[in-house]
């Protein structure tokens, strides 16, 4: 990438899209987003996705394609890589949508680039967060599914289809409850936000209202209800095993979580933290540290942005 | 590293030393072993890699350092990298011995590069042999420990410290047996030889009999001994398990498996692939292939020759 300038950066979830522009130095600015009510087809979906950026682009006064130097996307998963297909698990209008050749074709003379999101966020806190100045970390995301990024030896990590970082299909209980993948015991299978609400509602907890979150829980955890305690700490420590697998497997500096059940602090991390000291035996391992991501909501967008404006180490020559 | 001709490739094991040299293209010659008896010390160790080292080249007719192109050495771990003042785990004599330097002065003018023995079998399967081609691999060695190397996006990953590829201390049982680790439920803890023969021990398998192995274990197990088998396989889903983990981690197209007990073959191979297929779950992963590794013995030494032959993939600058 040669242009000078900003980077328009998106960052299509499954609720809401959002977009920005991330100045070379990582700095976001004129953030907007847009609903995505579930009635919408994939056209009219794409119609939103594209008003959203005229009005970012508009109210930063950039007029055409002159003004920023690329574009860069985060997307849920699944997608081909990097042609970028996307299938987003909780945007049901769009299968095989294609939408790096949709952005390339809306921006026809710029570089456009798509990562899964969860790697975007860990792009992010690699280059201007949490992770900065370290060669290697994972950066995970722990909401409605677990999530993650792998920047290793100074790279951005995509393996053989782009789908590196998938910590959420560690196996921290071989025996544990079947995964939405077709596995078993995964991470995600334990932790993902809608897995702790059910396990606390199978007992007892709010077990008339369908409609509790993984939120609730913890905000109620947070009052001292001990069944939002327990799960919680059996979330915590199952993120505990996954991030002490994968710490000796890859040899991490740091870990930075992120997304909604990250904000539950010390009833996630106390217990994350046992496990963890439990399961870590090698010495060149003891010195990981797990933190709070460090950008917030504004993660994957600049590390959208980071895969143009940082591509030596976030983005393969020539994909 | 710009000298033609072949490199000097060294494997130093528990209970012996192995030297050969390596063609650019690949090829291993003249190989040679000495013994390592426990009662030598530091020094004497030494000497005896020195002697050995001596012979490979005379027997090659090399005179002097102008017929080789480098030196590259496998040794077994802990390991100061890239320094390689090593400690390894089945040598008490060396404890912080500087290898790397030791052989530096021993060879002035050349290039000398070290790594991890398990690191140096997994860069020759992927340079020469079962991974030939792919981008995407893990090399393990399951023998007295549980070792491997993590070749990802084409360049071996080496992690904060060298240390990357540790597939041993992945946790497959929270629950499990205590490791030599220090952690719990590892990998290493159930499918390493000794832990094998142990289980089988504990169960009745020739219990007054301390000086057996895992390879009696398995012979026995070729011939049909329900125990064998039985701590086979629960090696093998071991293996299965942890596997499925670093495949959806790392996005893996192969998973070349070697050492001592992979010998077994289908006993130990049907089990793995049998709990590797309950445990993997996401698409981009079904296609793993786990295979044995394709150059026997010799790998480890193609492997420490690689570090400097294809120095592009297998070595970071200035290392």
């Amino acid at each position: 990438m040669r242009r000078a300038g900003p980077v328009l950066a998106i960052d299509i979830g499954g609720t809401k899209f959002a977009a920005g522009l991330v100045e070379p130095g990582g700095r976001l600015a004129n953030v907007a987003t847009a609903q995505t009510p579930r009635e919408l087809d994939a056209e009219q979906l794409w119609r939103t996705l594209d008003a959203l950026l005229s009005r970012v682009l508009e109210e930063a006064r950039v007029h055409g394609e002159a003004g920023i130097a690329g574009v860069g996307c985060g997307c849920g998963g699944p997608m081909t890589w990097p042609e970028g297909k996307v299938s987003p698990l909780n945007i049901a209008a769009w299968r095989a949508f294609p939408l790096r050749e949709r952005l390339q074709r809306r921006f026809p003379d710029l570089p456009v680039r798509i990562h899964n999101d969860a790697i975007c966020v860990a792009v992010g806190e690699h280059w201007r967060g949490a992770g900065r100045g370290r060669s290697d970390m994972l950066g995970m995301v722990v909401s409605t599914g677990v999530g993650g990024g792998l920047v290793l030896d100074g790279r951005l990590v995509n393996g053989a289809t782009g789908n590196a970082g998938h910590i959420g299909h560690v196996v921290v209980d071989p025996d544990g409850p079947p995964c939405v993948c077709g596995g078993r015991g995964c991470l995600e299978a334990i932790a993902r936000g809608p897995a702790l609400a059910a396990w606390a509602q199978a007992r007892g907890w709010r077990a008339d209202q369908p409609e509790v979150t993984a939120k609730d829980l913890a905000d109620e955890a947070a009052q001292g209800h001990p069944l939002g305690i327990a799960a919680l700490r059996r979330a915590g420590n199952a993120l505990g095993i996954a991030i002490a697998s994968v710490t000796h497997m890859c040899d991490l500096q740091v870990v930075a979580v992120g997304g909604g059940l990250a904000q539950a602090g010390a009833l996630l991390f106390d217990p994350l933290e046992e496990a963890l000291r439990t399961h870590i035996g090698l010495d060149f391992a003891a010195d990981v540290q797990v933190v709070p991501t460090a950008l917030g909501q504004g993660a994957g967008l600049v590390g959208a942005a980071a895969l143009l404006l940082a591509e030596d180490r976030y983005w393969p020559q020539g994909a």
